[in-house]
């Protein structure tokens, strides 16, 4: 197999974002990515700043054993864009013998056939406030092929940071109506060390997406949500 | 049909807990309980503080359109238990025939033929710290009357106060392994107006909970939630 770039495993935690809010998982984060999100928060995943080490599929299982214990049965794939990485294939397929279920993050630019296998496909196209641009018809068919799975969910996650951002999101609905949607307070504050005001920060700027949300008639059926780890422990990396 | 006494109807805004944490919505809170929780924080459905307001289905559906203009697509109704109302069942159909979704919450203790027509039914089976005790063979025919519904939702919900809450949470995950879990923190500070300290404490009340659970092998599959309505407003009612 192809080893995979691994930059951090860490858990169990909560997963703290998006459809999966709340699970009890473990994850694994993968190096490199083909976007450079303006505001991203994982950006030593690729700006060179952390070494990724690179690992095969047992070693990256048996890493996952040895520091989640038996206290695990969910994985979710991050990065940086996980979708970059053909290798995965082996991992997935190996959790799904073990009867642990799996989740991915991507932004949906590049296809592998494992994500196919995954339970639970977060795809979360960039906004404007990114500086990143959005491929239309290869998002289109990333959505169909993961759409037509039985007993697996697929949803998309926008993280909003101004009004165009909004707007965006608000494109992305209409154009993918039956895909369940969430709306994330993006932080622009990625350097403070000072959890308090950071805190107070987000709470505010996730009210008032919440109240956009509310007031616009066109996103009657979107989820809004915070990210829970930020609000419990700031920047921190590797919780 | 039968009147529906409701002491609020009001949104649309965020649902706070659960199964549909994040989702934008309007609420239907009915008058009434079968139980007397210790820690119930809308005790005001059935201390006899407030007068629920006897309605009929279109003096609800009305209501709604007033309140919540064209800006919703989602209904919850929560209590008290609203599982106490027949009248209900109209509501839910009428609701059903505009293309609004539907959620609801009760404690699992009484059946009403409408349970089966709702989209999303969390069911919340209360903990020692209530004072209440649970009905388990009540329990089980409720769960298997809504869990072999066709695109359609049942989750679990319990809130946790201390150690004993947990142990009962597990009790209930192994009798039930197959229904979505959710635990979440109880709020006991019910009265208080400083919601600048009510934050912190639930936060850190949060924190513990998600190390319980991750410490926990019996706990892997289960989501834990704060109240992200308390986190934003407070004990404040109506939003």
């Amino acid at each position: 197999m192809k080893k995979v770039p691994v930059l951090e495993i860490f858990g169990p935690t909560i997963q703290g974002e998006g459809m999966v809010i709340g699970q009890k998982t473990m994850f694994i984060r993968t190096g490199g990515c083909d976007y450079r999100c303006s505001w991203c928060d994982s950006a030593f995943t690729w700006d060179g700043s952390q070494q990724a080490e690179l690992l095969n599929v047992d070693e990256i299982i048996e890493k996952l054993e040895t520091i989640g214990g038996a206290a695990f049965n969910h994985v979710t794939i991050s990065g940086g864009n996980p979708a970059l990485h053909s290798g995965l294939g082996e991992v997935v397929k190996m959790l799904q013998e073990k009867g642990i279920k799996t989740a991915v993050e991507t932004q949906g630019t590049i296809w592998q056939h494992w994500m196919k296998d995954i339970d639970e496909v977060t795809i979360s196209p960039k906004p404007p406030s990114s500086g990143m641009d959005t491929n239309w018809e290869q998002l289109d068919e990333y959505i169909r092929q993961l759409n037509d799975r039985e007993d697996k969910e697929v949803s998309l996650k926008i993280v909003i940071f101004d009004d165009k951002d909004l707007e965006y999101a608000v494109d992305v609905h209409q154009r993918y109506p039956h895909i369940a949607m969430f709306l994330q307070t993006g932080n622009e504050h990625l350097e403070t060390a000072d959890n308090s005001w950071l805190l107070s920060h987000l709470l505010n700027r996730y009210e008032e997406l919440v109240e956009k949300v509310i007031a616009s008639e066109r996103l009657n059926e979107v989820k809004v949500l915070p990210q829970l780890h930020t609000l419990l422990w700031g920047n921190k990396q590797g919780v």
